[in-house]
């Protein structure tokens, strides 16, 4: 095990997705711990460790990727607490997987907004209403 | 906000997928209603409102669409109840989503088909059994 | 090999895809005959020859399946000149791809009406214009 | 219905998915037969039938065929109980699903390790641990 | 036809995509105008001309989402164009394309650094080099 | 850089993609040669270097998973060459993909059987036809 890029990966992994990361990680611990591994090195200890792209980016290329890629909504459901944690309003969040509809089609996007909507409502984050239906 | 064309799509939202729409629509209200907004003036006010096909057609389509895509189920749910709404058989249905075999694979139609097993038993949709396994 | 159910496949395929599916099957011959052989007798030998849908709903559920699944587009040229093949007229056959915007969105659609484009030239398939965008 | 080939698929079946595929067979008997029947004719009497691999080998086809996919779970859990019948072990199907990784990412690896990881406590299947990762 | 979105959503394609949008709508004309007509009017009058987001970010989430969802480098190339367009750099461009690695693996991420290098290359945008492989 | 991941990655490299590899990562030099790295170093100095499966079952995991994914025909040139590397024979290859057929359906099966058809031709791989159509 590479000790110095585990220790920059997990720093990262706990900045980012916090506690919803680490139970990722422990909860491969009995099945695929080098899965754990790779996810802490290679995932956050190479790739979101990267200059060229700050977090608040980083969280919207991963938010537009788990949504189009569909099945993945555990993963999603971390990713948007991650977003929040890295500063990016629960507005932004809503707007970056509303701009997916034209790539990758409604059902997608539905499935992505009742995350967040979920993972807003574990959080208490409060969505100002910014269109109304009228309905 | 575009009142006709939304009015337009709300008709047909409700003359397709009914209830089942309509629950879709509020359940976004506090959290992003304009994706509901794009699913009635869009989905419904354009694409469902353009001739061509009729609608019958129309949700041909949409099933093998959501079919193939995977990870859709809720979306096909909806479309199932919306297939049976416009007139398609049972019947018809299992058969729509048996023909994707050859372009989809096995997983995704099993997938698909117990979905439509789900709502044909919501509706009490009895289908004659026209194949006997005897097994 | 299964001669009466190949048989069957056989002349489905050449009722369906004609030529095109012809060359696909010979082109399999040197590299993978049963992949040819499998496409005869269970697409088209079983799948194709169900009853309960006739051949033009089954060409729009084909190419609704083909469309969404993405680099699929040597497939679909073949099931857009079956789709003609049928009795499908360019005009359905355009409507069915646009309908899978929402469900699958933009890229996707383009992708397949390209195809379609180029199946039409080859056939000398005049569109009448239905809408002017006037730009 | 072709006895002969309906037979090798179910002999066939039962030695690779067992209890598992049979009951995804009974599941379908009242909503479409034709499509449990496919699975036990063509999917096991054709294709797992050939020759050129061996069970074992099948199976790691199969699994990263499913993991892939995505959204494929359900059918996940019955070939990873398959594999297991076939004589994978535990530590082979998770090496499997590990070495997706590069090609489709974490995500789907992750779910399809949470799949197996439910199949071997179902079957109280023990993992060495091979690798520690001292958190 | 609805002018004034048609003319924001045309505005607003001619700011982002430039050229290369204008292309693709134009090759539309005989084929099919409204799937252009939705392209302009809905994806950008509609999605590209919300609050929320800026063009930036909006391209991030394109890439990301055109990225992973594979074979669809032709829209990827007029995105890239876009991105550039709107000011991204070369190097976020590729750092964003480079992010998606753990969510969908090296495959999809080398097709679209593939077509972002034949962008690079049509614009004579140079990249400084900013890790050596030395190999 | 870590460089004994590095040439621990760069000698598997060879060993399993050999030309097509080297190829791959050159190309990679002006654009995103932390790309080429992570391929070199996760890829193959990690993934490829464990213990578990051999390297013709990683070729079989790995050929399986690129043919489901679809729009990934360059990566399974380099990778149907690997297979042969290793020592899976052309029969082999054709049945691994052959295998996929009733998980990923019929096209991406073609679309795979096309590219390995192109790499055996390239190669002069004579395959001994095993099943004769008679057509």
């Amino acid at each position: 095990m590479d000790t110095e890029r585990f220790q920059r990966g997990w720093d990262k992994l706990m900045e980012v997705d916090g506690e919803g990361g680490q139970r990722v990680i422990e909860s491969l611990k009995d099945i695929a711990p080098d899965l754990g591994r790779y996810v802490v090195e290679f995932a956050f200890g190479e790739i979101y460790s990267r200059e060229g792209l700050d977090l608040k980016q980083r969280q919207l290329v991963t938010i537009a990727s788990l949504t189009t890629q569909g099945g993945c909504e555990p993963q999603l459901n971390v990713h948007i607490h991650a977003a929040l944690n890295v500063g990016l309003t629960a507005h932004e969040i809503i707007e970056a997987i509303t701009h997916c509809i034209p790539y990758t089609g409604f059902p997608r996007v539905l499935n992505a907004i009742f995350t967040a909507k979920h993972v807003f409502e574990e959080r208490n984050v409060v969505l100002e209403k910014n269109v109304s239906l009228g309905i």
